[in-house]
């Protein structure tokens, strides 16, 4: 383990002004928010009902009813108020910040007098912690506290944090190894990472010891879940339960024992960003390398080119190594989320950028699938390949929605995509000692607080269009000494090219690395490479100009070819970004098309597609539909007869923007 | 509509010798009617209980205790009986029918004093046909007319069908357009052409009324199940069926405006059966191109090369036009025999061979994929494509067994497959008129009661291994006459050659019909080949010999290019049979294996595989497996390395007898 792990900054010393990001990030505060809100509080006409706000209401005493929706509802509320929060920390909005303060009293309303928080169990009264297995009360308990640690950062006020301290508070003194405590754990984690973040507000020990006691007793056998009443009795919450082994939330067997991502996605994802927390936090090096090892294991076994995890809808899970179906999987937008934090903690923790490559490939992809470019529709499940007449018609991929919705009625996703939005800042930059660390190639201004005075950086790019980075420095102090690392992507691994006002640095490789950029004038400095990261270490003057420009060319992708649905097919990059073809651009029958390796990949600049996309066309073939009669048998000797063709590929990111149609990934290959 | 429809022989006069088939049929009196019987009795050890005669004597008062299993749990003791009076048609043995006759002495003590006969209903007592929808009371009680009209044919004892004659009594008492009856069907059809049976053998006109009834009542809106308690009240016995579409059980609308086959595949086929029954009976011309229409629909746009239908687990259904996925399907057991039993009746009622090529399809592949070479495992779902590793580990594809098993919980598929063997001969031959129709090329002998006298043949064959069938025919009378139709199957149409006593026959078109046979040394004697048959119409003597060689050559079939999970792969068939690789032959990852298709297709006799079994060797190519590292990136710019290779393919009837391991009908294209 590194001494330190690397810090976040302020978000409000993050500034995007991004050509790709703002189609998405620009509308948080004028788009999603306000949707969302309307959405929690259910006042949007043909939107699944969320009852969210009304159930606080009714908890709270203020209005008659019962609780609504599922066990785990008032989360919902709770990363909207997250989101609403990064929001604020970038710039004040008296109006939103208003509204918040009003959520933020509806939930300390409904809040028992001991500190309990939950609308689900104080309307229903059935009792406490008596369903760990099902009842997410933990998970509840969780979001509530990352959402309040968020708004005090944010807003500075203490109110809800004080509240949900309180929730921590109750919860150590019912959870715990100790005689008479509750010996059980969450069966959906976060409240691990949540606590982790409460401590490190509150500086509060018996936080991060909690958090260390659910990870310590999860999979500990006789699994306490088993020992449940309604396990026992068979009275599910969530029928398809009964017949969830314990793997299906990382239950099986004690965390010391797993080294393989197994069961429920989202659970895992969030359960491993605790481990990690945890881990570095106490120096636990065997769980840091557990956690290594599970991190491994997803994305050398478990991972789609798209970032996302999960290749089975029901259970929501992962399956087996090389397991990766194309149109069956469920890819959840959260354990793409979940996979994006676990990985950006783990490069906080061990400074190595192959996590930053992870984060960037699930952001850049799947993240922004699961949402429209309209702000206000979205996707739950994210599959690589969809014809819609057969998601719509084979139940095998009932979870498939061929059309981004509204809202859903468990809708986990749309405000996670939110919060992630909001908060892109914690993925793009951090601090540690005198390093900054330039993670992810958004443009903007970052003020970057570092030992010796604030380093104001101006980024010009627009990324992955083009891998032209220019950084402008702007040190608080004249000569200012400070490290800037940037990540050199895997992809580009070798064929980049960095300058320092307009010398060429050579760069040294460490003792792990490689060593590049030796080719053309040598302007003397150095630059060191480790671990995916381009260290230039100097004393910087105002207007000095770091120019890196990385080879972001499109390219073809291949499967390893132990995952058996991408045999014989091929995908288009560039940068990180996955491209996929739609019928929009191509016609029906993506299955029938075949791309030529050897052609070379054509970019078209498409101002006015999807808010301006860079589209790759390519050359290929495709069997002539028309040679094909209605009355043709099932069955034949009769070989498809192919014909020369130019197939167009957008963004995965932008798919299904342009109404409902077929949608592939991985095309086969000539 | 041809004006009669063609009969069964009686199964007494039909005698199977053939070296395929008897590794089958020749196990259902030594092998499987005993097990089948220890399994419905619950003394095989290590299998699923099934409770089913315990049932009856539950209900008959004989024994304490409650119902377990299904509702239709009945319908297995039914089959085993249908089966073993099958089995007691073709050969007299006293033990069985013993063990039978007691079988339904239990049943018929179950029965109550008005006729209804239930365990079900009976033990539980909660009433009668409350939830038709889910009920099966309907469906269960077809099942036991059909082997009571079975075992009264067989054995000529009718107290098994005069206490089913009660039964249907009381149904026709009970259902009926007249006031006061139940205006309702059957969720699950069967109970259809059951009562065609029992009409056909009582010659009662009620229970064709009945029958008709039930076709026209069904998907009349609005819907009669949607007005059931349990609907109503959502308290379901199947807890899935709330999500079910009334098209799951094709009551969405009136069968006069179903033009595709929709929901769940047995329930459809075994309609559409009744269906035929009816039409043809009642003269229903309009009801019969529905049915034609329907079967037109599976058979070009949902039917695998397999002969299996039901592309989607979740609902046991069809799903969409061309959707067949080759390892999330269905393909149930039942589905097939129920294709099977559909399309001997369209056969029937049209004379048309290409009713006569599906029913050969599904009898040659997916009955016996259904069946293990040792007559005690059994499939229920018959994948064209099964990964173990995968198909164990991703629940998408939980429906599907690695291996077959020895029996299930709900085990309609095995006992089916039971009745199926045990009555080939109501396949492969029929008569009508002056005519035996020779449909399925099994050895063995026949003695065909036509108008002038019975005329014996004896089949010489070893089909498909061999296209050569001899047919030595021996009439009663001394130059008697009789026409003989010899189905002349789609794959040989054009490629096939025809001798009487040595003679070449020349073959005349009809209307329709194909020019064939025309070369080589004209007898002067001609047949007339008409909608897949040659009829040979002529004086027999003694001894007269017909000698038929069909082009059963190994061949690649190609999917129809909408069928997207079969673009760029091949298939192997030789005549009817469809053939597979195995993981057993070819070791693991038959996804990396391409068949070059310009190679030929190698012929391997194995005497000593799976009881001898003609193989296929295709040349090709494969990934080569040990350049692929096991810390090899999931995603990268390296192309798969392949390498020539061999593979073998084997009869997909007999695949999963060597255990566990890949299989895959469907093959990538080089």
């Amino acid at each position: 383990m590194d001494e330190k792990r690397l810090q976040n900054i302020p978000l409000r010393n993050i500034h995007i002004h991004d050509q790709f990001w703002d189609k998405y990030i620009g509308l948080v505060e004028s788009v999603i928010l306000p949707f969302e809100w309307d959405l929690i509080n259910d006042r949007v006409p043909g939107a699944e009902k969320s009852y969210c706000m009304q159930n606080f209401r009714v908890a709270g005493g203020l209005e008659k009813g019962t609780h609504q929706g599922t066990v785990f509802q008032d989360t919902d509320v709770a990363k909207w108020l997250e989101a609403a929060a990064y929001s604020l920390a970038k710039k004040p909005d008296q109006e939103l910040e208003k509204t918040a303060d009003a959520a933020i009293d509806l939930i300390i309303g409904a809040q028992e007098p001991d500190g309990y928080l939950n609308t689900y169990n104080t309307i229903l009264g059935k009792g406490r912690f008596y369903d760990l297995f099902e009842g997410h009360e933990l998970y509840t308990a969780g979001h509530m506290i990352e959402a309040a640690v968020a708004y005090a950062e944010a807003t500075g006020k203490r109110k809800f944090v004080n509240s949900c301290a309180k929730l921590a508070d109750y919860l150590c003194s019912v959870f715990g190894p100790e005689e008479g405590k509750i010996h059980g754990y969450p069966g959906h984690p976060e409240i691990e990472l949540a606590l982790y973040k409460l401590y490190k507000y509150t500086g509060k020990q018996d936080y991060l010891r909690l958090a260390q006691y659910f990870l310590d007793v999860r999979g500990q056998q006789p699994c306490y879940f088993l020992s449940e009443s309604n396990y026992q009795n068979g009275t599910f919450i969530f029928k398809e339960f009964k017949d969830f082994g314990m793997d299906y939330c990382q239950a099986d067997r004690p965390l010391a024992e797993q080294d393989k991502a197994e069961g429920h996605a989202v659970r895992a994802v969030y359960l491993y960003s605790g481990m990690a927390d945890v881990a570095a936090e106490t120096g636990d090096e065997r769980m840091l390398r557990q956690c290594e090892m599970l991190w491994e294991n997803i994305v050398r076994r478990k991972m789609y080119v798209t970032g996302s995890i999960g290749s089975a809808a029901y259970g929501e899970r992962f399956t087996t190594d090389y397991d990766l179906p194309n149109n069956t999987n469920y890819s959840e937008s959260c354990a793409t989320i979940g996979l994006a934090m676990f990985s950006n903690r783990l490069f906080q923790i061990t400074k190595d950028g192959k996590y930053m490559d992870v984060v960037e490939l699930a952001l850049y992809n799947t993240l922004l699938s699961g949402i429209a470019l309209d702000g206000r529709h979205f996707f739950y499940v994210n599959p690589l390949e969809c014809v819609p007449e057969v998601a719509e018609h084979n139940p095998t991929m009932r979870h498939v929605k061929t059309e981004r919705q509204l809202w859903f009625g468990c809708a986990c996703c749309p405000p996670n995509i939110t919060r992630t939005l909001a908060s892109m800042g914690n993925y793009m930059f951090h601090v540690g000692g005198n390093t900054a660390y330039l993670n992810l190639y958004l443009a903007g201004e970052i003020e970057a607080p570092l030992p010796e005075g604030t380093m104001r950086m101006t980024v010009e790019a627009d990324y992955p269009a083009t891998g032209r980075i220019r950084i402008c420095l702007h040190p608080e102090k004249s000569r200012q000494d400070a490290e800037i690392a940037l990540r050199l992507p895997a992809y580009s691994a070798g064929r980049y090219q960095l300058l320092v006002n307009g010398q060429r640095i050579s760069v040294a490789k460490d003792d792990a690395g490689h060593e590049e950029n030796r080719r053309g004038i040598d302007s003397g400095e150095r630059a060191v490479y480790r671990k995916g990261y381009l260290y230039l270490n100097r004393r910087w003057q105002d207007g000095d100009l770091i120019e890196l420009d990385l080879d972001v060319a499109f390219r073809f992708v291949y499967g390893n070819p132990k995952v058996r649905d991408d045999i014989g097919k091929v995908c288009i990059m560039r940068g990180p970004s996955v491209y996929c073809f739609e019928e929009a651009d191509n016609g029906a029958y993506l299955a029938g098309c075949r791309i030529d390796t050897s052609a070379p990949i054509c970019t078209e600049e498409n101002p006015d597609l999807l808010g301006g996309t860079l589209c790759a066309v390519v050359s290929g073939s495709r069997i002539d539909y028309r040679s094909v009669g209605s009355d043709e048998p099932l069955y034949s000797a009769k070989r498809p007869v192919y014909q020369p063709c130019h197939l167009k590929a957008i963004p995965y990111a932008c798919w299904n923007n342009r109404g409902k149609g077929e949608m592939q990934v991985w095309m086969r290959e000539e």
